[in-house]
């Protein structure tokens, strides 16, 4: 076993998010992970250390610590620690420097904070948007969208239509296939003016049984035959009706995200 | 006007988010940021090259480039670019594979793909938890949750347990307090056997004021008097209770998680 640290001064989400892509580059390591955010005086930064230095007595391994601290004080005072020790801003705010040919102003909070009240209130906005056209009961707000991603239930529409809210502020509806749509081949007459904005999920049948099962065991609704005729007959739609669609069952919400954007072009309206 | 680039053999979040970490550094600065994910064979590499290197015949500003590939034959074709080329896998797993006296798996979609369906899983039944229990009308599944958030109308609930669930796959209700709670001062009685799990939101007049006006302009809602009096006898609910808040009125969605995170000591099921 061996401890994994994210410190910050800040929120800690840069350095978890680097630090996560880097470890799982190590397989079958049991790594303990600990974020220890908000680090934002000497004090603080005195016990993180004391902290990571006296669980270390009961380990054979020594931590590993990613951090991101703006400030140079707070960085130093975590140098200290007994581990390895791996600081983005170290690192990459050097070269960054003598290429914009600026000082960095060193001011925490600007990443994952609230410096601009107009982007949170943006992401506000897109999410709310993407809770109340959630379901296609109404439609009739579907000019805002950016993007309304069609597929039948579980095809993964919801959760990526929150994470491109939180994410990155666009507007996604979804709007579920059901049976009338999945008969006719058609897709609503409502959905016609937004044709342009139509993108389509669609699964493997055991990804989507396994989803299924978790939710609602009984009755058709996880029956293989079931599921093999939705499936079926909504890529089915989706060609018919020249609309893009991507294979959820073996990506994350991540990648759906990504693959959507790249796919539609549609932009990102920040990056958090 | 200079441009900033985030690719990756991946989605690419990761160079995100440690790139717009690094880049708002950097005051008054008009960096057009795009995103090109997905890169994992040499011909989509040298486009990528390509791509970048004729944008920049019409700049007179050099781009800078964040990426994370975890191909070692991908990053060298992507150091062919003109402009400053920043790798977090470059310059950080020679370190951890000495530290940990191991190869790395030069494996790619581990940190943010599927790899691990048993967390896509948790991550959906978080998010489907927070969306089931979001206003309070049932409290029947707060024996499930991990946290419960109580605050009044606008005050951060819904976009905060949200991202609780997706990024870190927690069990997160809100409870929205009412004029019920706010006259007796006190919480229902449902919300008894769950008194550990809960903690408050508060927020300036100013800002919730602002927030409100977005969403309904007319009526008692934004009216000063009225969200003075609702912030006042929240707060009063709060210490009388001994229940633990933030204030959000300064905070981004990152950090009202942290600190709730903090404050609590909830466990983040992952990181991703």
């Amino acid at each position: 076993m061996r401890f994994v640290y994210f410190l910050s001064d800040q929120t800690g989400v840069t350095a978890e998010t680097l630090g996560h892509s880097l470890i799982t580059q190590f397989d079958g390591q049991d790594f303990q992970q600990v974020t220890l955010p908000f680090i934002d005086n000497e004090d603080k930064a005195k016990e993180a250390v004391l902290r990571i230095n006296s669980s270390n007595k009961e380990q054979s391994n020594k931590p590993i610590i990613f951090s991101t601290f703006i400030s140079e004080e707070l960085r130093e005072i975590v140098k200290e620690v007994d581990g390895l020790h791996l600081d983005i801003f170290d690192v990459f705010l050097e070269p960054l420097e003598n290429e914009l040919k600026l000082k960095s102003t060193k001011k925490s909070g600007l990443a994952h904070g609230m410096s601009d009240a107009n982007t949170y209130m943006k992401r506000i906005e897109a999410t709310n948007y993407a809770l109340s056209n959630d379901d296609g009961g109404v439609t009739r707000h579907y000019d805002k969208a950016d993007i309304i991603l069609l597929g039948i239930s579980r095809s993964g529409k919801t959760p990526t239509c929150l994470y491109l809210a939180l994410q990155y502020g666009i507007y996604a509806a979804n709007f579920p296939l059901t049976d009338e749509e999945l008969e006719n081949g058609a897709i609503p007459k409502s959905l016609n003016p937004h044709r342009k904005k139509l993108f389509g999920l669609t699964i493997s049948a055991d990804r989507l049984r396994q989803i299924r099962k978790e939710r609602r065991a009984i009755g058709n609704y996880a029956s293989i035959k079931q599921i093999s005729y939705e499936i079926r007959e909504a890529e089915k739609l989706y060609v018919k009706n020249s609309i893009k669609f991507v294979d959820t069952s073996e990506l994350s919400i991540e990648e759906i995200s990504g693959k959507i954007l790249e796919k539609t072009g549609v932009q990102r309206r920040f990056r958090p």
